[in-house]
């Protein structure tokens, strides 16, 4: 595993992002973004899970997360596809809950992207945020960690499948 | 020209409508709402005026119309579009100058939709704000009447193309 801070295109004071170069093909990384049952193997950093993933993966098609803490709390998190680019890229937002309904609070746009670079997958997830008080909060969050880990079990799990 | 007031889809307390019966057909409306020169003659409320209009009428595709109050103030008005049904169906934000780069405020969704209704079109078009206090701010800012008269303008409009 490496982790590198190679800028990101339209990195703005309300992005955050993390780029890592990992050892496994576009296509592995991209179907472990797209499948339900992949999905809930590394979409919540751990001791986190998912309890529930369904996605349609299409441009206005929907997608709801249902993350569980550790002690057993519940967080849905509704969303929808922007952009969908088979193994390249696929753009999301939690500003809509389904095509077009306007969620109760935008708070971030995730860019994820994949790109071949010398035999591995350049992998780089942007959070866009609209304002500079949501970016600071994701980072409170624990955006680097939470992602960070997360890319570490998606690594893993391209691996293996 | 006739005012109704049908339901739409997805209406919501967030939600402004507006809904008409035009004596034209589908396509010159919808040619009206993505050609720029027949853009800039309908699409302010006189005296207003639109001084710039350019439209990537796409899914992802940016648009930035530019108008003009009565006394030369401009306000640009950029925004992106988020579904493109040719004829049938325009839905577009301000929520993202373009894809996919947050605005500095999501204000609403536009979902604009054409269909036959007795040899005539049904002209819907629906506001979708992200709050309640937005919706409000809409709708004093005079959505009603503006929206109202750009879709007499667009109707008169209709029967010149």
């Amino acid at each position: 595993m490496s982790t590198e801070t190679k800028p990101a295109e339209n990195t703005t004071s309300r992005t955050l992002v993390l780029t890592r170069l990992i050892n496994a093909p576009r296509e592995k990384l991209f179907k472990a973004w797209t499948t339900p049952e992949l999905l809930k193997q590394w979409f919540a950093p751990a001791p986190w899970t998912i309890t529930h993933a369904e996605v349609d993966v299409r441009a206005g098609g929907s997608s709801l997360v249902v993350m569980r803490g550790p002690e057993g709390q519940e967080f849905p998190c509704p969303g929808i596809y922007l952009e969908v680019v088979p193994n390249e890229r696929l753009v999301f937002t939690d500003a809509y809950t389904k095509a077009w309904e306007p969620s109760e609070k935008p708070f971030f746009t995730g860019v994820i992207t994949f790109e071949d670079e010398g035999g591995k997958t350049r992998y780089t997830a942007r959070a866009l945020h609209w304002t500079d008080a949501d970016r600071e909060a994701h980072e409170k969050m624990g955006f680097h960690e939470g992602w960070g880990k997360c890319a570490d079990q998606l690594e893993a799990l391209a691996k293996r499948i």
